[in-house]
């Protein structure tokens, strides 16, 4: 047997299901072969006593998405695949954003240009459906999953982007013809309408008065409602950045019931609560705005034990980058607005895995495995890239991490995204990827980042399999 | 690198996580090399377009079992791992039986002797503590652990094995010391012997009237309690064989308030109904008299739905082998006897894999995934022999099955355990076993057992590894 | 002391907490005493033996409201008091219904005209608001409230009628502030639609098809909406005509977390079925057409142990009165149409009290007190009737029915509404009220109405009062 | 028609379902009549604008008793009956107490003797079954039943009184054959034993420990199980004393499904918590040991919820008097002592119904008639005292409280009973009894009490009602 083009030995290698030793033998790009003293690598990279993941796969960010001006999103595809690299995260995919009055081909064909020849890393895309047109529902849909973009997403909330009970069901009922993954945003739009309005005409603006809008029970109001509609079409679901206890009792009761309710957490509701909107009425809390808010202590614990207990198939970052200090960010204008002129979001990408990994897995809170599972293994299976994406097997493609620990605070100044600030500045974390291979090449190495845009090519995806398929 | 003892070229390797094409390279009993165009092997297979599982774990039977004459179980360590083998199980995990009075050491010591030369593939022991005095809780159980027998089983009913409720409290504050794992049978003794006694009283002692003195709530109501103490002495604890809803609702509650409570099922939970135990009179229903009894078709569903949605940790069979036609077996003394004195248990070693396999995986029902987590990966973690079983990978025993897919009847005369029926007879399986490798050794090649008794090795266990370990 | 105008020597008199033996002293249409060996009454009643309770109260009943041409109301005011009297019951509570574009106040005046000079017993409105425009909200509703028009209903469904969750929230805001009683008719609009459209594309378009246009999660979902935005505005409801197990499980679950949810239920709920509306594709089903459709017996099951536990507040008819033979009911044009133009209602008020005190009350499966509370005592509670109407007790009106016991055959043609069947012909009833007293007033004497139009006059309704009023 | 005895003029009449004006005419200890302008009295007692209420009946309460010495109840029949007018109560149903080896017959008999001649009010026996012997089950238990002893307490727990589940089988057996109600003290004495060794042995005796000693879990779990048991037998049971939330969700899950499961809290629930019995080691917190413990905040707001939801059917006192200072009570030999040898149980008979209507009614959580239905009404029903005791009706015994309004401090030095401390001393009340009213005899005007020992008399109990008779 030749010689492979690069060898990682003895390292400590997680599945989602298996801890073991072994050398990582890769070749064009995959991983050819694993095992006890393989043969000479061109390359070889020392891993003895390192734990050794596959490589993140972040399937809820938001990169370049359009915005009403003045905002702006902070990462194109360039900055925030760079971002996501050195933090772990080797293949991500963000939206193609449908706006109302736009062809859904149209979208993805935009959004393809967007992307083109600026990646650091692998992306797909999901679609977002805001427009369900008939000509959408029959032609552009039903085509675009088959062309390899096999999920999209639905929001329940956001005045430009929600669609009603009734459009919902027509895109579900697509995904369930051609065997998509419908992702839906659940939050009641008219009780954050009613309670917004409420709250600004007794004069309460200030950022932390965004988690007085957005009560738990619009979450699980707008939950329920998502897994009914799922119910009667019988497709699957999943329902993204779950917040915390209401909601989650909602897709429990849906799964002892049989229903195939997949559920999305992020780290937000693991490291934030609500008073990091502020405790006051200061604006810097505006840095924290996202949607669902950040809740509670409590609603933390009930998420830290649904990642745990297997409620959740999904850990994702749901990034979505507005600079603070800007007129294209949390400020339009140059102001500071009222918290429902705020854009809700903030940025993850690259704290995504270190976070878990630190808090979770070092922590004793969750297994190595079960980290791999939520971080790579189901969002591969989940938008159908896996085996290609997702693991540490022959065959697969060589997108690794390698984790270094020790002390490491988590600062801005050390993150590469666009963003002008991290939610998290100033953590001390017990690890950081030490070493991130994308396609066999080493696009961050603990120290620097070593970009090659346009290495990062467009994958196609193929079925959703996280379920059984009948045969 | 030289050549490989073995070699199974381009098969479908399965894991609990992955699916891949790869050939699998063994040397000296173990998997080396997983990877495309592998070196040679001595002996080579081909396995294009089958699918390789790793070997079952079955980590519930009964074999060699001590019995009140003049019952005797009809396998012990020979035929039993013949059994296992040519189902493709190549791990079992039996039951070192305290007897009151006895010295736990002295149970263990025992079973090793029974099963000594005499296994066909490996195996490691459960203990069951029915006798926990001061000796034993501060002295043999505790070192017993830390010898390797990592766990142990505790019955809520059955006169001559059950504890109470405070020295169940005793032995769990152990295995909370000692880092055990305790299986619980829950079942409450009181209400099973005072509905027994009133049906006996009634004349109603046909083999159906077991079913009749067990009912559901029977085992609700323990499975309540077994979680309850273990809450208290904040210790996991596996709940065996669970036959149905409303036991499933309170593993269910439990998992949902964060307890480390995890939960087995079995076969005869999803292939038989309590009408397999007759619905006259008729004696021959006592073949299938196991307990908790199987319930029926609705319950068959929450079981099912149970093993897709991750309730269910572990699929065990619960074999416990009684002659039907036999003084020794079901019919104690050679006569037809009240439902009272039909030994519990019924034979599934061989056909615990074909069945999930067939009726599970080639249905639709679970993920090829799903099977190797139930029946080989989670067993082997929770009883501490993962990775070494319970997986494809670099370093572990090369123990595994490759699947022969086709038409398959299953009939008593095909099976190679020593009891002389199945309950399972005619059934008409898509697939079977058509190779198991126990250390890299051929055992079964789908027509044809090659026994070596003595192949099989004692296992000592490590700490069950199903959660995170804090560091 | 005077003579009364009536006594009633010795009734078995029932009140929602108590039975017990007592002549009923009446003067100027009010009880005026309880007790033994009263004093002489000008007119006195022998009901030794004889249980009597509080006239009904039929909080939910629709009478000559308006409807789409060719649909017409069978009853109006004058037929419907009759049957309604007949029946046992001495208080309607029918609809005033907004349309759009007419103001509150034009539809309650509107109501008044159409029943002025024609009960025969007193009622009093609820307000249907359908259009809530600012002057709604901000002053119709209010001062219509104030006025002793103290509840209104809201639909989630049908398109003349049905509000947004916005739109809900704003008068749920307005019974908030003013002390009213929401009564919310739940079942998702956008989904009936979606499925009407399928069904009727698959030419399924016979009276059963109905029911399948409105599957139980339809209501759980809209159950579950309704009782977030009650929490939401921290403000009492009344889910009405509740069909089954799903939506007694939200609403189960909403007062265990302390919810002020109300629930009402129909006999439609308890003695028909989905079958009722045709196992074929015959037309007769669309007799039973209502809205949400009978359900199954498994769901009547459900229904008897809520009105039993605690669950219902209150028993109405939801009497909505369609003639089958006739172009103005369920005939619409005098021609068979599909499921989705069929009329939605049936007749109940003079089968109500009936079925419940037979089927209820004599079978066991509910006491005389909780068919007192269910049918009478809670429903004037709940409106603000109480103590008026709805009891037995010195100052209350003097609304009785004594009941007799025996045979009963119910056929339309003892009834006395002006519909042309009823959907429990031929079944054999226990009881039947063999007298009516309206305000001291025999208004049915168990064989012969007794009728002066005018009679019944109308009731301003007070506050609420089935929940505590912190003082 | 003749004089009355008392006439009490223009009452605000309360009962379980209705609040009305009226004069109350007494006579012959009953009440006869009630009306507006009621003949004449012997005697007249103005009660315009005072709200009269039924008196109360305490369904648990623990009088004379026999204890091991040297402890001694405070309170015999005298004492407890005195204290018990003096807070409104009018019935009293202590427990006749079987101790191991004596006849349930003899201890009837032997309670008799300790109540006879010293009873201020009327009074009933329950009978504690702790030695449930073929003679107790086959004979006096029935005949006992139908002799007017219609309800009998079991305990889970305490060694001297605890029967096992069988026994519980067996004794709630007879309870279905005969009609009885059985009453269920919930907690499971293994783990309190267990705990209870525990903390001793860690040097853990002060009496906050008692409250660790008996954590929710250990009251939950005996709650599902009495439950089971009573779903086994189809008979209903009552479980006493419920503390908190996690006992109170396995009797909504009993009711939702079905079965008929009542339930009864006390005043120590809602006003008192775990840190009454200290936040130290002091020993003054003995005063508050009792089983359950009282639990949190959490759990207080817990059973106001389920009084004011209907899930409670009966609230007691539990009044289990010991003295504080004294070594016949909570210093057994005048020493301090550890806490599992503190005599568990705190007085309250005099309290209940103050507490109640102050902190209640008047704070506004739960209505009048509520009140009524749970201090009265329910427990006459229950009980098998019903019209007798329990409400204000024609024939009902002349048993009334008038209430004072206005603000009472708390304090021991105004109670009655034997006891040397009340747990509530100095809380701010709104409300105390004016009047008592027993059989028409004043019993407590207010300011002083009116005794007449053997005024009294034994009540011999009917079948409960509770739950419709089939007929």
């Amino acid at each position: 047997m030749s010689e492979f083009d690069l060898v990682i030995r003895q390292a400590r290698v997680a599945t989602a299901s298996d801890c073991f030793e072994a050398d990582i033998g890769i070749r064009d790009g995959r991983i050819e072969a694993l095992g006890a003293a393989l043969a000479k690598g061109r390359q070889e990279i020392d891993a003895a006593g390192r734990v050794v993941t596959p490589g993140g796969v972040d399937a809820h960010c938001h990169l370049d998405q359009s915005m009403p001006p003045p905002l702006r999103m902070a990462d194109d595809f360039e900055s925030g695949t760079r971002s996501a690299a050195c933090g772990g995260t080797t293949t991500v995919i963000p939206f193609a954003a449908q706006e109302k009055g736009q062809s859904l081909r149209a979208a993805v064909d935009d959004y393809h240009r967007r992307a083109e020849g600026k990646a650091h890393i692998d992306y797909a895309f999901h679609m977002i459906v805001s427009d369900p047109t008939p000509t959408v529902l029959n032609d552009d849909l039903p085509s675009l999953i088959r062309a390899g973009y096999t999920s999209f997403k639905v929001y329940m909330t956001y005045d430009d982007l929600k669609l009603d009970d009734g459009q919902i069901l027509d895109v579900l009922s697509v995904a369930r013809e051609e065997g998509a993954m419908a992702m839906i945003h659940a939050e009641n739009a008219d009780c954050i309408e009613w309670l917004s309005k409420r709250l600004e005409a007794a004069g309460r603006i200030a950022p932390r008065f965004h988690a007085h809008s957005r009560p738990m029970l619009v979450e699980r109001e707008a939950t329920h409602r998502a897994i009914a509609l799922s119910e009667l079409v019988d497709v699957p679901i999943l329902v993204v950045h779950v917040s915390g206890r209401e909601a989650v009792e909602q897709i429990r009761w849906a799964r002892a019931h049989g229903l195939q309710v997949h559920a999305e957490t992020c780290p937000q509701y693991l490291f934030l609560t609500a008073e990091d909107l502020g405790i006051d009425d200061s604006y810097k809390g505006a840095r924290c705005v996202c949607s669902p808010p950040p809740r509670d202590k409590g609603n933390q614990e009930v998420i830290w034990n649904g990642l745990n207990d297997g409620l959740f198939t999904i850990f994702s970052s749901d990034h979505a980058p507005f600079r603070f200090d800007d007129p294209e960010g949390k400020k339009p204008g140059g102001q500071e607005v009222p918290f429902r002129h705020i854009p809700n979001g903030i940025p993850g990408l690259e704290t995504r895995l270190p976070l878990l990994y630190s808090e979770g897995v070092l922590k004793g809170r969750i297994t190595l495995s079960k980290f791999v599972e939520l971080t790579s293994t189901n969002p591969a299976k989940a938008y159908g890239l896996h085996p290609r994406k997702g693991t540490i097997a022959p065959g697969s493609d060589a997108d690794l991490v390698m984790w270094d620990e020790g002390e490491f605070e988590l600062t801005n100044a050390r993150l590469h995204h666009a963003v002008d600030y991290t939610p998290y500045e100033g953590m001390k974390l017990k690890a950081w990827p030490g070493l991130t291979l994308a396609g066999g090449e080493v696009v961050w190495d603990g120290s620097n980042f070593h970009p090659r845009a346009g290495r990062g090519r467009f994958l196609s995806c193929g079925t959703p399999s996280l379920r059984p398929q009948s045969r």
